[in-house]
């Protein structure tokens, strides 16, 4: 298990720099004044494909060989990783293969097949996603970037995390969402690596929370059915990234499914950007701990903007 | 009837400029590629209270004598304006009175309230809401600063056309919203004022088309019972916005409904802002005469981004 150190980061960051959106560091003065504190919002959801996950899946690609970018990439997917990854794969010539579920929504499958990507339906079952995803390795070579269980993609999301310090040098505190802790991973690594004294908060939905769960026992503990309106932070910790979340960060909080829908409201009206419910959650663990964060200068990572403006949660 | 010239302009700009955000100026490579034209979206979306208003609200507030700020400002409106009259007052220690009428939705009402304004409710009738103007007019010896029939509302409006030339000087061709003809008037003042070979284009709902109708006829001809998704242009053209409008503006275009919906969804989600539908109908026209724009470097000013989310139109 190779755990990532800042250098890789910075290496990753040099590699992708060229393909990537340096994304805004904003901030508001309502919010500080309704939080009582000194909030800068890192903006992935101007990231390309509207998250950061493009971030990752770019340095996998370009961190392959020429033989086995001849191969192509694979990953099973019907989130932003799919989409990320197709477009990296496309920006850089290489073939990408996305295994999604037959019942995934239309918008999804037309947002991967407009980056150029060869998509193979499965059922809807762990099982047949995974026997999906071998056969098409056994049968073209190709490459399969986990969208998290994956070192490359680690150092790709530390990235977000190092632009937001370049930008803001002094901050007491970053938040990251945790879902299947590849960002947390990435940025964890990234903040500690500059700066030891920077507390790295976890935020996980109530109802998905198995890092904090995993965190605080020490074992590793996946989710089982998670419900959450934030719907980027189902999934759940691999080896990999509760190692690097257990070596770096402070503290996970948890947020309901109120605070986030709220803090969701909030963030569109007051600073007219569209952030996703994912991206929510790290303000829902301010709201609901406000003792913790009050005065801080507190750096968040806002992971993307993908919602369906037709299922609105409010 | 006193015409603005650019540099009652460029005076609206150093008067307000300590106290209004410099919004910025943001471009799509997607957005182009579905125009074929080089788009630039100066974003009031991000201006305080949400809108262009602040900065016609605030040149007016600043543009008065101690005496009259010692007697306060009154304004009739339930929209943008009233907000932005009320924050302008507020900031510059002068009190506001904001005629509404009594069926205002309740956010409306809060949104002015928390500005600290001090609100009288009105009959909703033209004819109840001038009285009731001229009432507090009389009592408080206030000063009315009209929503757009104003000549200092209208120089402060025009700076946000200042600010985008500034940032982005090869423009061919300035877009803006009509409504009543505030930020027509400022903007084709301005940029006329600085290029006169810079296009400006008017667009305007079909639905609520009194200066399309007005400026191919000659005669000023307001508008009877519009009804158009883009709120912020259901008011009509002033005898002044008017002169000022067929001085400058060298063509208006006007877009159906479904192209300012759909407009506004595709900004939402492919450069993830929130705009709201009088901004969009300004990206409308575009989408509808794609013959005239194609090629074109074209700056967009978008009026603003105060949308209810509860009452979403897609």
């Amino acid at each position: 298990m190779q755990i990532p150190t800042l250098n890789d980061i910075l290496a990753a960051h040099s590699r992708i720099e060229p393909f990537i959106n340096h994304t805004p560091v904003l901030s508001s003065h309502q919010l500080n004044d309704i939080f009582d504190c000194e909030l800068f919002f890192k903006c992935e959801n101007f990231q390309k494909v509207g998250a950061f996950k493009f971030r990752g899946a770019t340095n996998a690609v370009l961190s392959l060989s020429p033989k086995e970018k001849s191969r192509g990439v694979v990953t099973h997917s019907s989130g932003n990783h799919a989409a990320a990854l197709a477009l990296a794969a496309r920006m850089n010539g290489v073939k990408a293969h996305i295994v999604m579920p037959e019942n995934a929504p239309d918008v999804k499958k037309n947002a991967v097949a407009g980056y150029g990507a060869e998509i193979t339906f499965c059922k809807p079952t762990l099982k047949d996603r995974e026997e999906t995803t071998w056969t098409i390795m056994k049968k073209t070579g190709a490459t399969l970037i986990h969208p998290y269980d994956n070192f490359n993609v680690i150092c790709g999301q530390g990235t977000a995390a190092l632009e937001l310090l370049k930008e803001k040098n002094d901050l007491e505190i970053v938040i990251s969402p945790i879902g299947g802790g590849g960002l947390m991973s990435g940025t964890s690594t990234c903040v500690k690596g500059i700066n030891k004294k920077i507390q790295i908060i976890g935020a996980e939905p109530l109802n998905a929370n198995d890092a904090f769960i995993s965190f605080t026992s020490g074992k590793l503990t996946p989710s089982v059915n998670p419900l959450t309106v934030a719907d980027g932070l189902l999934t759940s910790l691999s080896e990999l990234t509760f190692a690097i979340i257990k070596k770096n960060v402070d503290r996970i909080f948890t947020a309901k499914e109120d605070s986030i829908i709220d803090c969701m409201l909030l963030v569109w009206e007051r600073m007219k950007i569209i952030i996703e419910p994912s991206s929510a959650t790290v303000l829902a663990i301010i709201k609901e701990n406000p003792d913790f964060f009050r005065g801080k200068k507190t750096g968040l990572i806002i992971s993307g903007g993908n919602v369906d403006f037709r299922k609105l949660p409010f």
